[in-house]
């Protein structure tokens, strides 16, 4: 971000900047589509119990009142009340048991929207930024081969991104859960929570806290840790994992479900996507696969695109909707992006050719010209005033607009790159720019 | 709208609905760029004391407070608080004052975005929608030549939408008020106030208004209300203002700007534009040209599409910043193409072919086939479980897919248009489906 935000946490983007973002979302878009996916939005706001079902999140929720409207009291005490989502998870979750009708399972979306949390603002953490979500949904059941599949979407996604190199970390609760309950530990939701905390304190503490929070022996500690220390791109996890001498039914339907997911993407996604058992992902509802992504050389950035396997993102009556899905954090990527001019537009406006005006009475017959390029799809715009010509060039030149047209009183035309100074003579009803300058790029920055 | 909204106001559409709004955005989007408009978004929250600065709309105002956080004191109290935008217009004047330093004047932009009213529902008046604006500024002063450009952008990207004929009904402030002033009429704004109901009450209540409110004479509210019955495809209203018998060197310049409009649309976009000298539009700020536009036929939906040219859209120190822009209502229009049908998706997901699975093993091979159709651009699902064929085949149709892949035990594979039956032998390096099948298209209702 060149300029500081005008309100802490609330980014906006010049409009160079915006043709970054605007680039990721419609590769994203292109990418989505092309595997199935179909879009849909949610409201903004759902009511506040809604939001609130989960608990433990209510601090970061923005509640909604009408400034002067009979419902002025405070939202907050009103679970009929409105608010703004924290996240397009909750809003899906509701809109596929509202539609459930309506909607073909299993059933594929992506959906790309802004979200508002109330937190303190920081350093890729936003109080409003966008999210992309893709899910695949099913109705009362959804084969495992889905979740094979997102992983090969998300990382053809990623990859079609100016991001630079990726990684894709995978794990799997019922590998890990598994594991812990062979252990002998049962309190296999504290264990997660201990090693997600792994990053932030290190295995020292996370150990301290097995044994003193959780009543894990030295044993026990050292080996929910070993776990969480494998790594690896193919699925020799597995035997690394057999090697510390645990067994459970759940941990080898974990392997087994894993070496799924890491076996399809070494081969289709070759370096992508690493199999990560210190992957915990703080939130209860995963229940199988878990993702995270990181920007090699940009860990402390945190996750850019997160997920996981949920046997129920939602009820109606006795029909449960298990799902799987991904998340992107459009905003922090584009911010990275931006701090660090990783990806820049090649020019600033759509505009590929400006149409000068030799005199004020010509500007329809600029507009008849400009009719002639846009009909071919090439972004045109005719001058207001007929200026000197070098008064109209300069205009061109700030907008950053490449090309400048000239019609003599005589009809010819001629036009000019106005970064080599070449001009010559074209006929409005079949030039065209190079491909290169037909519309604003997005490319490497230097 | 088939299904009734879960929130009173707050729209969300089913997959097939969102094609079509998706088609209205991306066809927008591509005309606006084609005439050089860049597109920039700003935060969807202002202080309220920004958002209040005008006046006069409080009731209609979100306000926003963190449900836990220590703010958590009602916003309105507050002008430092949020709450949501109400248009579009008021944080691209804030963005504009803020980004002066880094646009190149006069800023072309464009923007899609939701918005927020908290005004009682009701039909095509929405709680949350979105609008898509344009608008030209300039730094100091800007040329009215824009004002031209900017009837004919819109009736442009209007044609291009499946929303059957409209009309732009374009008229002038100064216009107007100089031929109050000309009346003898000293309060201009009391008057287009009154106008401005003609449609609601009628012009005998129009005239009792003028009188009993304004002091106007029996002669002065007849002309005024000759006026405002002006309406006409050329620049023939001209010579029946005259026929009037007022004068006043205000009305002269009104009367040449709005020639001028009405001059080249009569021209560059026949039939779409009209002079009508009633259109007054509600806010203070215009000074100048005033758009709205109806749909043909259906009138009593209001305008869908309004804007015109300000003097001042934003001040920084001695610097103003006039503009000319038009706002169109998007959730409005769609609402309305869905509840009449009028237009409709050709099919509910961009999925152009499923592959299916013979066997479990083959799910990789048909990731080939998949990756190879998808290189070319054709959106494709992999089944995700070796059923039965017809049960494949039934996931399809249930889905909208038109075409199904299958690939034989020797390697040989054949695509079904499951729609015609028809199956012929297929090559997944060079087989694309007929182009009208690529993508849905949007087409006209039954």
């Amino acid at each position: 971000m060149a300029r500081k935000a005008s309100l802490s946490g609330f980014p906006e983007w010049l409009p160079n900047e915006r043709l970054v973002e605007l680039h990721i979302l419609d590769t994203l878009r292109r990418t989505f589509e092309l595997h199935g996916f179909g879009n849909i939005e949610t409201r903004a706001v759902e009511t506040v119990g809604q939001l609130l079902r989960k608990g433990e999140i209510d601090k970061e929720v923005y509640g909604l009142s009408r400034l002067q409207g009979e419902d002025a009291e405070r939202p907050g005490a009103d679970p009929h009340g409105l608010a703004l989502h924290f996240d397009l998870t909750v809003p899906f979750a509701r809109y596929v048991v509202e539609n459930a009708g309506h909607l073909a399972f299993p059933f594929r979306r992506y959906q790309i929207q802004k979200v508002w949390r109330g937190e303190r603002p920081q350093d890729g953490r936003f109080r409003e930024f966008t999210q992309a979500d893709i899910d695949v949904v099913g109705d009362g059941e959804l084969p495992f081969r889905y979740d094979v599949e997102l992983a090969l979407v998300i990382a053809e996604a990623l990859a079609a991104l100016p991001i630079g190199d990726f990684k894709v970390r995978v794990n799997n609760r019922k590998l890990a859960e598994g594991f812990y309950l062979g252990l002998g530990l049962q309190d296999t939701a504290g264990v997660l929570r201990s090693i997600d905390k792994l990053d932030k304190i290190g295995p020292a503490k996370v150990a301290a806290l097995l044994r003193d929070e959780l009543g894990a022996t030295e044993d026990q500690a050292a080996a929910a840790l070993a776990l969480a220390a494998i790594r690896t791109e193919d699925t020799s996890f597995v035997e690394r994992v057999r090697s510390l001498g645990v067994s459970h039914p759940l941990l080898e339907q974990g392997l087994d479900e894993l070496a799924q997911v890491v076996a399809a993407a070494a081969e289709r996604a070759p370096g992508r996507v690493v199999a990560d058992l210190s992957i915990a992902r703080g939130l209860d509802y995963y229940t199988g696969t878990v993702y995270e992504t990181v920007l090699v050389g940009h860990e402390q950035l945190g996750s850019i695109c997160s997920g996981g396997r949920y046997e129920s993102l939602a009820t109606k009556g006795n029909r449960t909707f298990p799902g799987v899905g991904l998340s992107i954090g459009v905003s922090r990527l584009v911010s990275r992006l931006l701090a660090e001019g990783t990806a820049v537009a090649t020019r600033d406006v759509p505009t590929a050719v400006l149409v000068t005006l030799a005199d004020d009475r010509s500007w329809s017959a600029a507009q008849d010209v400009a009719g002639l390029l846009r009909g071919r799809g090439i972004a045109v715009e005719v001058a207001a005033k007929a200026e000197k010509f070098g008064k109209q060039i300069k205009y061109a030149d700030r907008r950053g607009i490449p090309f400048v047209w000239f019609t003599a009183p005589d009809g010819s035309h001629e036009v000019k790159d106005i970064r080599s100074g070449e001009q010559v003579s074209a006929d409005p009803a079949s030039w065209a720019p190079p491909a290169e300058d037909l519309v604003p790029r997005v490319v490497a920055g230097s």
